[in-house]
């Protein structure tokens, strides 16, 4: 699966998506219509998708823990989860390409890629695209663009966005000088979890804000000369770091991983933490033997709702010990 | 060596001790006397043990980190260590037993064994109190039995003592009960380093007061019962903790071996500390892969004065680093 592997500068970008905003003709936007109106976008969108091999997944019928461990893999949005709206999912067997029906719009092409490959996931959603708009009729205007719920999507309705792993700005505390210089470009940076989440585990979550007024090539290509930018702002830094503080920052990160490998009780926060911490002393080269990908894979596993889903464990205490368990086995724990 | 080897009642008593008082008949105490007299005891005791298989070491003529060591291991009392006074040490090989000379009386004769075994440590005391005065005149009254420094070690002269490893008691904060009543039965506790210090890693020395008024054997069957009863009130509460909250315990006791088989920079009391709760995972079966004898050596190992000793290191931060290494290697970190 593309969130747990390694990807081209894998040391700091996780993972990439490119996000369409569509809309169908004379339909009203999912908040307002009705429920015949939006089980008819279900249905079109399922018949146009499903021939191109993708499966649908009905979420009214789910459990809230079950939509939400498929919103801690970030391919549906944490909106989904929410019941006021008939909602569904079109999702790729490799689960890079999935699409929200009936989300904030109609439709929501989001295809992701590990490590930094935004090229990649925008051909293949465009590619879906096109063959979507084969057979559905979009709400285009031809001086606007696509047309959105939000305005702030309209035009291109391209969301390009990157998920980063910034330990090093974030321990120097350079990174809000950061993310402000970043806001001025117009670009945006949340938490992990997106709109309001924090940045648990130092991950962050880069996207344009621009989607009017310039082609989608543009966009993109400006958007990559920042992410690149970033990327080589943090490998700086964890190099300062490294060179001025050696051993508190090798104390730090190896600490983190005796957490992991002999914690019996562990938050899916300090985890996070931690996990990052050991990510950080792998690409420094202090720890060689876990592999980038193993650290990926485990910072989606230990989400709370996943641990629910797969192991069927509500209770919190039994859930910090099942984590745990899970961790110290993924880290190759000797105890 | 006794100090790191695992005796009778082990999980809790980790040595033993006895000390017998004794002075030369017309040479003033140590503190009060002059330098040829100072001298005069010196060659007097040294000549008289070494027949007796001891090896003299020449305190005055050791660097301050030298004596240190040896005080660490409890060889000698941290007031040997200054230089006001020229005092000497015999010290068998075995390091079991050691008489330190002009300390606070001219003779104080030391033995140690491993675990609960007062009964070796007092019979070896005897032998080698009574081989030398063969050789030499003891301070001697026939009402108040053997003269010394302080009053408070007249008649026997004999202190008993056991180093003890207390983690439940302390953590439980039912300690501070505990010694109460130890000192209303005429005992005292102190930390590792006797009087003044801290129960660094929860271990406390505990000894006998009175020295007056009963023999040596009574003294010591009534500190032997009252020692059990510790032992048994700590194995009582490691119990009681593991059921009431066995999670959070093995949860905080196995975290401790992953700062100690992880950390790039360790202090002494961290190290300690840590070891100590590793000592009570081993003992409640949580960790099977560490021998407790190793715990006892890597306890003293650790230790500021030893390491510069061994290591040549006077700056900090190296030491620190050094004994992160040690401990690392002896706890068998699979980094």
């Amino acid at each position: 699966m593309w969130y747990n592997e390694y990807g081209t500068d894998g040391d700091v970008v996780l993972s990439s998506r490119v996000r369409l905003a569509r809309n169908l003709k004379g339909i009203p936007f999912p908040g307002r219509s009705n429920q015949e109106q939006q089980e008819s976008v279900l249905s079109a969108c399922r018949q146009a998708a499903e021939t191109n091999g993708l499966k649908y997944i009905d979420l009214s019928v789910m459990e809230d823990y079950e939509k939400q461990a498929i919103a801690e893999k970030h391919l549906i949005s944490p909106q989904m989860t929410d019941n006021g709206v008939h909602r569904g999912l079109l999702l790729s067997d490799d689960n890079k390409i999935s699409i929200l029906l009936n989300e904030e719009d109609h439709i929501r092409i989001q295809v992701m890629a590990a490590g930094f490959d935004l090229d990649t996931c925008f051909k293949e959603a465009n590619r879906m695209d096109d063959a979507l708009e084969e057979k559905m009729d979009y709400a285009f205007d031809s001086q606007i663009g696509y047309l959105t719920c939000c305005p702030t999507n309209a035009g291109t309705g391209m969301r390009a966005s990157v998920m980063v792993h910034l330990p090093a700005l974030t321990m120097s505390r350079t990174i809000n000088r950061v993310i402000d210089s970043l806001n001025q470009l117009g670009v945006t940076v949340r938490g992990i979890f997106g709109e309001g989440s924090k940045a648990t585990g130092h991950i962050y979550q880069i996207s344009n804000q621009l989607t009017l007024g310039a082609t989608e090539e543009d966009i993109l290509e400006k958007f990559k000369q920042i992410v690149a930018e970033v990327v080589s702002k943090e490998r700086e830094m964890r190099k300062r770091l490294y060179q001025t503080e050696k051993y508190r920052l090798e104390d730090r990160l190896m600490r983190s991983l005796g957490v992991l490998r002999h914690a019996v009780v562990l938050t899916s926060d300090e985890a996070m933490k931690c996990l990052s911490e050991v990510r950080l002393a792998v690409d420094l080269g202090l720890v060689t033997d876990i592999r980038p990908e193993i650290l990926n894979a485990v910072t989606y596993e230990v989400l709370p709702a996943n641990i629910m889903k797969e192991y069927n464990i509500t209770d919190p205490l039994e859930r910090d010990l099942k984590r745990a368990e899970i961790v110290r086995e993924r880290m190759g724990s000797h105890v």
